[in-house]
Parts: structure tokens; sequence; C-alpha cells
């Protein structure tokens, strides 16, 4: 079992009592719940209380292992995962298996702009959320202290780039952050006249959902304070800038000291290994086509799962659900020593904007507002990992919603 | 006003309403209670619960500044106070005072050998809690995948430097970790067998307490399966060892790859640069000494408070009842005026050992056990800042000490 996401996590709890030995190998000690990332990222929520100790999770188990360790190849033929950085100091292990399940998930990809990433951070990883954290809490912290008008107002503009669930999310979490929250506690910068961009290449918001979604989400940002600049696609991030270049239209230079990236989507390197292991091709994306039963063409004994794979003849989203439920697929079908086509049961799906703003789909009826923002909460509570999470998070959210109060605003990184 | 742990908060709150503008200068943009730090470094609680954003904290004062940056001198002449690294890059900046409170704090003290502190972290920032938990959690990762019997035992021994109040917490909490948390998560290291070493250079644990109390301490270290070493100086520390030399006996070395220091006290820095401001002189911990009114001898504009001073004529302990009775004094003084001699009331001491084990003296009655920790609980929970970080940690707690769950073990530095 290689990947503690939601994928790896749900195979592994399937195989909770069967009649195996499990070893899940992770790079960290932790599953996080991907969905609130950015939560931390704005100081809503503390780091600890979106992640769980996958061995917490799983202490049940006694025949499951778990492992930290980078995996860096697998060797097909004779059954291994090599694993590296073992937490001992060991350069490098081959664990041996009988059958694999490969869930590495995505993350956000710079088009080919690697040199992007030090202006522009990710929101995949706790790391990338409390990175972000410092530099939004540090960029209200210097247009404290700016005198330069025209500096003070870089520091207080913030670019999102991708106008997708995580950089809706985001932009209106930063809106009501400084328009709402943190106007009380700075006395020289005035922080409502903070200017949250959120730049999106593609025509609308959440493309992912009905036109109708998009323009709710798009009056609902704006009724926050969120500037939405569609059909702008950015061709250069730098020290201090964004640089777009509208369809059709002249390229224009953004002063943000902040930019926050959330676009594109880019596989787990797991992806290419697997397919460098059994003489495949990866898409554009860099994920590898599993069959309807999630097994890697011609290895009946390896499953793919999660926003690494596409399946073939589906097209599914790159969504918790769907990698949950491929994971709890994957583990029923390793129980069973059989191979199932896997069909994805779509729920819904929901984005929330900011308090009391959302909108989504559920059992195919669009929703949007109070209700889709309640359904929101109680559907991110639900599935959070661990009661302990659940109530501190409750906690913090009665907080946030209550009275505005945002604890987690720490700057670690100073 | 400079510094905003215990006697800086306690100072600017007490500014709150009064006809005086304030800024506050930190290097951190929050409030650390202290502590609780130990909890941070072993899991049980997360970074943001034991911090407080200084600007949330202070938000109603409209007069109160607060000013991100680190002090690095005085110019008593100019009444101005020298700034560096403000967060908006800007490298230097003073701020002139008509009056100065500087409440710098300590830090743990490496005896001169500064080079331990790579191989031992102290505990006594957050910074160094959180480095801390990583090293502790990574320990019990790597002895679960090692697998030479004295490497893995080496790195399920742990030595904590220095009995103090923090010392023995740790040493405790450590401990509780290994031996009642983690064995039911580990498949192939038995945490239960992990080493717990306390060593202290003098004759007994928790010195500043009656000796009654230390005895008790230690038994009930013992009861918790700590090792306590008694007048044991640590002589060398390295990668994988400490070097100890008990009085009179010979160099032994233990092999251990987690050590923490808890150990010496030294001034802030902030107590040198004050006294070469003023042609005073700092005793052997980098203490300044200022009068029983808490000016700076030649300076009544200048009060300085904390761990970084000793008042003339008193001997007080260090720690945070006295920087924040000396905070208030000091606002108190600023406010009507005038200069008045600072009076400690010792309202008591308590130190937890672990789960229903304490020691401390209040109202100057001893107490031990049981009744001493819900007096600790009760404390630490009335005096943790912020509403939210209260309810917060006691629901942690609720989860520790009920369900042994130890929510906040996330590895973040890998």
């Amino acid at each position: 079992m290689v990947g503690g996401g939601f994928g790896g996590l749900l195979a592994a709890r399937g195989l909770g009592g069967a009649d195996v030995d499990v070893t899940l190998v992770d790079r960290e000690n932790y599953f996080l719940f991907q969905p609130l990332a950015y939560q931390v990222a704005t100081g809503s929520l503390s780091s600890v209380e979106v992640a769980a100790p996958l061995r917490q999770v799983l202490r049940r188990h006694r025949r499951t292992h778990v492992v930290l360790g980078e995996v860096t190849g697998f060797d097909l033929e004779r059954r291994v995962v090599v694993v590296e950085h073992l937490p001992n100091g060991e350069e490098r292990r081959e664990l041996p298996y009988d059958q694999l399940v490969v869930a590495g998930g995505s993350r956000y990809s710079y088009f080919g702009h690697d040199e992007w990433a030090q202006h522009a951070p990710e929101l995949k990883s706790l790391e990338g959320a409390l990175a972000l954290r410092d530099r939004i809490l540090s960029a209200f912290e210097a247009a404290e202290v700016e005198r330069d008008e025209a500096a003070r107002a870089a520091f207080l503009t913030f670019v999102v780039v991708g106008a997708g669930p995580t950089g809706v999310e985001m932009a209106g979490q930063i809106a009501e952050l400084g328009h709402e929250v943190l106007h009380t506690e700075y006395r020289s910068a005035d922080t409502r006249r903070a200017r949250v961009l959120l730049v999106e290449a593609g025509p609308r918001a959440l493309a992912g959902y009905p036109p109708r979604l998009s323009a709710s989400a798009a009056s609902q940002l704006r009724s926050l304070g969120v500037t939405l600049r569609l059909s702008s696609p950015v061709v250069d991030v730098g020290d201090g800038f964004v640089d777009v270049e509208p369809a059709g239209g002249e390229r224009e230079r953004i002063a943000a000291r902040t930019v926050i990236w959330a676009a594109g989507v880019q596989a787990s390197p797991l992806a290419a290994q697997l397919a460098a292991a059994s003489g495949l091709a990866t898409d554009a994306q860099g994920r590898v086509e599993v069959e309807r039963d999630l097994t890697l063409p011609g290895h009946p004994e390896v499953l793919a799962l999660g926003d690494m794979v596409t399946v073939r003849g589906q097209r599914l989203p790159g969504i918790a659900p769907v990698a949950m439920q491929q994971g709890r697929h994957a583990a029923a079908s390793i129980r069973a020593g059989t191979r199932a086509p896997f069909t994805y049961r779509n729920k819904g799906e929901l984005a929330t904007i900011g308090r009391r703003r959302a909108v989504g789909v559920v059992a195919g009826v669009p929703v949007t507002g109070l209700v889709a923002w309640l359904l929101w909460l109680g559907v991110h509570i639900a599935y959070l990992v661990g009661f302990q999470n659940r109530v501190l998070v409750l906690t913090r959210w009665a907080f946030a919603y209550l009275v505005h109060g945002r604890g987690a605003r720490v700057i670690h990184g100073r």
C-alpha cells in the first residue's frame, strides 16, 4: 500500500480485519484532510487539526504496519517497492509484496515554470499551507509598518491563481480575514482595503460545476469583495508581481506580495514510475491509465487509484470521494480475491466560499448560499478523520463564525 | 515596550485604557504560554493552542501598536530603540520613546557549549518545541524500521538534561507517550521499553522546591518509569550520545538518539544591551540588576523586568508569576507617574509530572499527587491566554487523560 491519502487510507482500513499483512508506506506520518488545508493557510485551523497520525488511525489493525519513507521505484517483475530516506537513516530498502495498491495523489502544476513556485507556494500539502500562512500574515504585518503608499498596497494585494474549489475557498477566506477579522487589530494599515484577486485562465470559476453554479459562486465571491479575473492566464510570476494576459487583451502586471498557487494538476511521480515499470505511457497530467477494475494493464496484482490514474472508459473528477470509493473498492477486490469493475457513485460536490456562502450539487440537486454552506459544514465535519479533530474543528469554527475569531494566526517561520 | 512574553504582555494590558500610546515590539507575532510548550513537543497540544496572536490579545486597546521586529540596541541618551528585520524588508528602524519597558525573558544556556544545541534542542521557544516534536516522534519511527538491536535501543532512549520543572514535566510526558500511548500503534518496536533518563547536575530534582517535594517528585517520576540521574553533570553531547560525569564517579556514555535540553538559564541578550547602554555590568547568567522599583539605575524612564533582571535586594525565582506581577507593577508605575518598590506576592508554584502526578506549594502548603495535579490543571487553564485556547486545550486534555489519545502527533519537518 503506497500513499496515506484518501485512497490509500480507505484501502488500508478496508483491509483491516482481513487475513492479510498490510504495509502502508508514506512520506509523512499523518493523513492530511486536504480539503481543509486552505483553512490552515488562513489561520482558521491548526495544522494538526486537519491531520491525523496514520498509526493512530490504523492502531486497531494489528496486522497493518506503517513505514515512513519515500517510494522511488517499483520492480514489478521481482514484486518489490523501493523505499528511500527511512527514518533511521537507512538510504534504501526494498519491500516485497504479493499485491500492491498505489495511491500517490496529485499536486498542483506550474505548467513547466517550477521557478514560480518560490514566489507562489501551493496549497496541496500541510507544509505548503503553513508556508502560506506565514506569508499571508507577514504581508499584513509588513503593510502595518510600511510607510510607502504603493509598497503598502502591494503588501495588501493577494492573488490566488486558479478558480477551482481550492482557489475559490482560499480567495474567500483571505477576503474575510482582511475585511472582517483583522481590521480591529491593525492601527496603521487598513486591512479592509486588502485586494483579493482570483485569477483564472478559463472562462468561469468552478469549471467542474454546472454554469449556473459558477455564476452563483462568482456573485458570492463579489459580495465578499473578491475580484474575479476570468479568461486571464498567468504568464509570469516573480518577486512581488504576477503578469496576466487576458484573451485578446494586453499583458498586465499586478503588484502583489502574496501569490497563492491553486491551478493545474500534476499526478504524483509514482504514476510515471509505475508506467515506466510496466512499459506504459502517462498522459499530459502525468497520470497512468488503469483498467476498469483499477489494475495496472498486464498486472492484476497491482492496483492504482486516485488522482494519479485515469480509469479506462471513465472520466472521473480528481476529488476525494472518487479516491475514497476507489480505495474501498481496491480493498474489497483484494479481500475477495477477485477483480470487478469500479463504478463511481456520484453523491455530489460542494465548495464553500465564505461564511454562509457555498455552492454545490447534492444528489443531483444544485444548492447555493446558506443551505449549501450548512451541507458543506456537515459533510466536512463528518468526513474529518478522528473524533478529537471533529470536536476541535467544530470549536474553532464556532468561534470563527460566531465571533469572527481566528485563533491559529501564528507565524512560525520568522 | 519590548517583549511580548508574560511580563511585556501584562505591562501592555495594564496600560490598555491609559492616556498613553503604547508600542509593543516582539520578534514573533504571538504570545507563547511557555509553561505548556513541552506539551507541544510531545504531541499533546498543537503549537497554536499555546500561542495567542499579540494583536488579537491587545485588539481592544486602540492606542496600542504592535511591531514585529528584533530589538538590537538601545540609545538611552536619544531615547530610541533600534529595531531590525522588520516584516516589510526594512533592515533597521529607530523607535523613539518617552518611557521604556524591557521584558526580554531568558533562554536555556548550554554552558558555553553552543555546539551541543544542534544535538540537544531546547524547549523554551515554540520553534524549539516543534523541532523536538519532530525528533521525538521520528525516533519512534526510526526504532520501528531499525533491525539492529543496539541501534534500536538508542532510538528508544531519551535523555532530558536538567531536572527543573520543564525537565521533570518533559521526562514524565515522554515516558507516558512511550509506555502508555504509542505501544498499541507500533508493530516491530516495543515502545514500552523506551528508556527515559532525566539527568541533573545537582543533588535533587526541582531544586527550587522544598526537599520533601523533590523526594516526592523523584518517586512519582520513578513510578512513571523515568530514570532519574542526580549529581550527574553533562560533560559532552554529540550525534547519538550524551556523556555524564557523576560527582566522584567515572565518565559514562549514554547512547541516545534524542536529547532534550532544559538546563541552565541565560538572560535575553537585551539585558546585555541595556547594561551596555547604561554602563552597567551583567551577572553570570547575563542579567542586569534593576532598582527595587524595577527602573534601570540612573534611568527612571526605563523599566526592566522578568527573567532578564535581578531586583536589588531581592531573590526571585525565574517563573511566570514573577514576570506577570512585575509587568503589572510597571504598568501601574507608568500610569501613576510615580515609581514604587516592587514586592512579589508568592502564591505558590506547581510542577506536573504526568497524569494524576504533580508537586507544588500553594499558599505555603506543600501538595503532591492528584490534588497537586488538579490544581495544576486549573491554574494552567485559568492563565492560558484566550478563551478559545482554553476550550481547545481542555478538549485535548480530556482526550489525553481519559482515552490516552494524543492527537497532535504530526511530524512537520521531514
